[in-house]
């Protein structure tokens, strides 16, 4: 077990080895240990290669500039000059968070950017002001839409983050694909089938492996097959497509580098959060009691047979990060292995993954 | 086939006779007709029905008195004291667009609003402006969560809509449940069983019986089951429900009246709109090249097999009401049986539906 502390000060110096300003390198190890906290270990310090790879390769540049191209009471549009995705959301949700305090409700788009992360991180800084907080983002083509045979659309996440009263705040975090890209990665290295819906061949057809999927094909949207409603997802994965990348004047679509090969062009993603001031539309105290009652009254739904408890998007990410908090972070053999060779090869100081 | 003109006007008429001012009578019946000029033919005259009954049983006032709430430059909240659900949804929507236009992005929040049809009509008003229109409202609960064996969530729908260049715009308008309540009824009335996927019976486990998730069960969200997503789709369902009800003031969740009787009581239902203003973020001209190439990258992408075409979101409505202008509206002879039914009662003029 390691302790978020220490795993967020070493993935600070690593940023900071690979030339990211010290400042920008703690939002960016912050955003990668929050989803470790929460148990998102796919967007954890895990990732910290990738970013690693595109920072030195020189995809992405470990200087974030941001320039804020259009700037209104409302609404900001920010180019984050192929800098960090962490810092571009960083700052872009807390421009948002203060134009939203200003007048109500505002919508930042930004362009140029990379891989942010956690969609989550960016909606729960609403979360302190009283707001509710929006992400989404658009991603690497990994969708095939209804009747495609190849990747072409960002599984484009959505987040959602909505304070409470006396229960922990309401958190949405959900790709529009059925599974994340990941699932596929983990089937192939234990040599096993998916599901069939998860994922299409090359040909279009649903397929239960995961390699073919992987290299040829693509993910089925959210709801999978029409009986299933794959329609709604690919149409939910467009629609945020569209608000991350067309109106900010980032790539969308099949515009982005695909993950099959790497890639030394900017990435150019796109980002779009929108913050809404609670207390415009009704009294904050009121407003959380009310969303205290909604919480009530799913979780207090008569249940399913076996079933011991409903869950509200978000709760078992908080009761994780407790225990994280208390107990620590565990890591895989293979990323601790990883993360101790970048950080040797970077001459930073490394014995916090000696812990364990 | 009956022409959309004289339909409209005869829906007017029986709105009006039902004591709905004739200008509000007009909204409601536009927002219906459009509906069925769509293909949506759930959402359409057919559904006439229902608002006499709610309007003579007393459910729902047929004097829209609207009362705003909240003002604020970019927000405001609407009570539409058991009203029309459609029209408060119109004037709400065009408050919304104008502060839009003003300020670059408003929301505008509706209670004490009753069902208003096709979310995608209200989304669509922003088009004309050169706005990002967003749609959502909650609805009679219909889904059972996850592990719930019960429906107390609605399957509030969102509807996106957004202006291109040469193409039509992009417009979507999904239910967050797998598939409507109505493929249900439909379903028992043919006799048939369903898919295993789209509800669960009283026990909260998957059934094909449709009238046992009907009357005792209910909807799977989108994402259906947990391998399929089921949880995305309630997170969506809740996400929405929170900003229509929680934020509007309205009813929400398990507190909105459920289908399975008959209610006298105010249904406090409650919508949620956004508008953006695109050139706030770039040039028009430049942002609607952008959408045509997004709606290029889909509709070109590589077809699996035996698919002859890839459709945009709101690409077969648009077909659609081009045929149904041209040629008219086709209706059930059970729905042309219950309007004229409701006409001769309410002594109103009804040759029009000896067309066909």
């Amino acid at each position: 077990m390691f302790s978020a502390d220490r795993l967020r000060a070493l993935a600070t110096d690593i940023f900071a080895a690979l030339g990211v300003p010290r400042s920008d390198a703690a939002v960016a190890a912050d955003v990668l240990v929050a989803a470790d906290l929460r148990g998102v270990d796919s967007h954890g310090v895990g990732r910290l290669i990738l970013y690693y790879n595109d920072i030195t390769s020189g995809a992405t540049d470990p200087i974030t500039r941001l320039t804020t191209v259009r700037d209104l009471p409302g609404i900001a549009v920010v180019d984050a000059n192929n800098g960090l995705g962490q810092v571009a959301g960083y700052h872009a949700m807390r421009l948002c968070v203060e134009k939203a305090r200003q007048v109500g409700v505002a919508s930042v788009a930004v362009r140029g950017s990379n891989h942010f992360g956690s969609a989550s991180y960016y909606a729960m800084m609403a979360l302190p002001h009283d707001l509710i907080g929006l992400a989404l983002t658009n991603s690497a083509p990994v969708i095939a839409p209804p009747g495609v045979r190849k990747a072409v659309l960002g599984s484009n996440p959505i987040a959602v983050a909505v304070p409470a009263g006396r229960e922990r705040p309401f958190v949405l975090d959900m790709a529009t694909s059925v599974v994340p890209l990941g699932r596929l990665e983990v089937a192939m290295r234990a040599g096993e089938r998916i599901p069939l819906g998860w994922a299409v061949d090359r040909n279009g057809r649903p397929t239960s492996d995961p390699a073919e999927a992987y290299w040829h094909g693509g993910m089925t949207p959210l709801g999978a097959m029409p009986d299933g409603g794959g329609h709604k997802g690919y149409g939910l994965a467009l629609a945020f497509d569209i608000l991350t990348g067309v109106l900010s004047g980032a790539h969308f679509g099949s515009q982005l580098p695909n993950w099959q090969k790497p890639h030394t062009d900017p990435t150019d993603m796109g980002h779009f959060f929108t913050a809404w001031r609670i207390d415009a539309f009704l009294p904050l105290e009121e407003f959380k009691a009310r969303m205290d009652e909604e919480i009530r009254l799913m979780r207090e739904a008569p249940r399913a047979d076996g079933v011991d408890r409903i869950y509200i998007p978000g709760e078992i990410e908080f009761e994780m990060a407790d225990r994280r908090n208390r107990e620590g972070i565990p890591l895989q053999p293979k990323v601790v292995e990883t993360l101790r060779r970048i950080a040797t090869e970077l001459h930073v100081e490394c014995s916090v993954l000696d812990a364990d």
